[in-house]
């Protein structure tokens, strides 16, 4: 990761730690309720929703106060999301450490997850004294749809590995990270930090385009640092999607190139619950993907996505002029695909 | 239940899923989540949230109009509750049916949830055109209180449930219902109710107060009918609590009742998990109930909390003039307690 990177990040992840610990309440429910709420955003991760929302706001010329509460909103979101997600998935480890559930079982995690949405409506109703009514409406409806947008996104990947459904398309794919994935880790803080600037419909409409090349980029490497990462540097288990079953755009492509006796096999395999999966299994299904090159197709179509991205933000210098912002936006695209955790 | 209130909660219930059928998306998504969405508010319930919530403000002289989404937005919220709850819990009936997590798994019951809290957003931004910003700003965060509130009431009973922990106290019960049950169930809907209709602080004091002693007498009385109902009717299975050792009004009484030697053996069998209990050991807890009188002591202590409710609804003829939704109240405060499921 470059310094600008590194350093804008740090910058962005202090200030939203404050703005964290002070919408969470500091009481005496703290060790059974809001204490839990800090585990996730206080073990290091990137905090890469909440600086990107400030880099748009700030590199359309906004005021990095206008901006940071509802970043920070977006964080907490994020985490309420990963607490649940980690129980639907049944993930074992979380940047590093055991998932909230494997450290306080799943009642106390679903509840915990539950009172940080809860959380998060004031500060957002705070934006109306903050930016007027219109802007902090628009936030409201911004934050709304894109946690309908990741519930429609969830439920559409359970369905798939319920149903072990694998007659699929790459355009399917795209349409289930521009649901889990692109609204809420790109769109969402894209658009609320053009809409705290005032940004016209036509430039949040580029944003949004970024925005979904950027995230399709994004998940596709995710995919495939799940597969080849440092376990240390990534911190979760290597493999974990495998064993799970979730379908990648990797997985997807092995599958489409099988003849039709490995295919049955390999859908066998990936239909059997997470904890009844056999290595060996397991590790026969990672060979099919380096046999059929899945993950340089993968690679492939990440990179173009990122090429489109950045071709967006190039077109976008004309209401998007110089500045530390613009050239984080402009690094986010280049590491996106390079990054190794 | 009298004939007054079997009609006012069925008229409500019909008007209610009118509305939560608007505020549900009929797409493309319907069978993998929003369908799912209506299972619980279709099944066959009181739909006592907004009903009470109708009352209040119809009450005070209020227009159906103007109350009838934020109602509806109440029995979703419940729904979500009941549906992660019911997970939180293990729970294996609900209304008379499995339970939504044993229907379709823990991971899609989570995401229904989720979803559903994410929906009530927009119908409550609704109500600034409908009623103004004020009001809608009020109700808003009476809603951002009571999810908290039951967050809080949820994570204190786990944590006693988890922890063991039975040196209790009534006016720790008291306290936790007024987080888990009172809120959610009575203070919100009411608070709600009155709000919709303007009235002034002192009003909000007195609704307060009247769904707290309502709300308290309401959960014990629940507690009571776990464990005596008859199941048909009950929808939910007999003795549940003492399967998953909730902490009840009924065996908080049993346990300080008992000398230290049972004590230590119930508290023993308590700890174990639900689905490791055995049935002499719950009939065995069953028994020291009956033997201590602890249903006879949890019944009175109902009782006094409903005389007090229906001593704030006496007071308040002032400000509550006679209408067919004072005398719902009325004949809610009598029906708490003597209702059979």
């Amino acid at each position: 990761m470059s310094a600008l990177l590194t350093d804008y990040l740090g910058e962005c992840r202090d200030l939203v730690q404050i703005e964290i610990r002070d919408i969470v309440p500091k009481d005496r429910y703290g060790p059974i309720l809001y204490d839990l709420m800090l585990d996730y955003p206080l073990r290091s991760a990137k905090g890469l929703r909440p600086a990107i929302c400030i880099a748009t706001c700030r590199a359309l010329g906004g005021r990095l106060e206008d901006v940071l509460r509802s970043a920070a909103v977006l964080e907490l979101y994020h985490n309420a999301f990963l607490i649940h997600d980690d129980i639907e998935d049944g993930s074992l480890m979380r940047r590093g450490f055991p998932t909230l559930h494997r450290e306080h079982g799943v009642p106390i995690a679903i509840n915990v997850g539950d009172a940080m949405l809860a959380l998060t409506l004031r500060p957002l109703l705070d934006n109306m004294r903050l930016l007027g009514l219109g802007k902090a409406l628009r936030i409201l409806d911004a934050v709304a749809r894109m946690a309908l947008e990741s519930a429609e996104g969830q439920a559409l990947e359970l369905d798939w590995v319920r149903h072990g459904r694998w007659e699929l398309r790459d355009a399917d794919y795209w349409h289930l990270v521009y649901k889990k994935t692109c609204w809420y880790t790109f769109i969402a803080p894209m658009m609320i930090g053009g809409i705290v600037n005032g940004a016209p419909p036509e430039r949040l409409r580029q944003l949004r385009r970024l925005a979904i090349y950027l995230g399709v980029s994004f998940q596709i490497q995710d995919d495939v640092l799940n597969l080849t990462a440092d376990e240390g540097a990534y911190g979760k288990e290597i493999g974990g999607d495998l064993w799970e079953g979730k379908h990648t755009l990797i997985l997807m492509h092995t599958m489409r190139s099988l003849g039709a006796v490995e295919r049955a096999e390999a859908e066998r395999i990936l239909a059997i619950p997470q904890a009844e999966k056999s290595e060996p299994g397991v590790r026969w299904l990672r060979g099919l993907i380096d046999r059929e090159g899945s993950l340089t197709y993968a690679r492939g179509v990440a990179e173009r996505a990122a090429r489109k991205a950045d071709r967006v933000l190039t077109n976008a210098t004309a209401w998007l002029p110089p500045s530390v912002h613009r050239d984080f936006l402009k690094e986010l695209v280049d590491y996106v695909i390079v990054r190794d955790r």
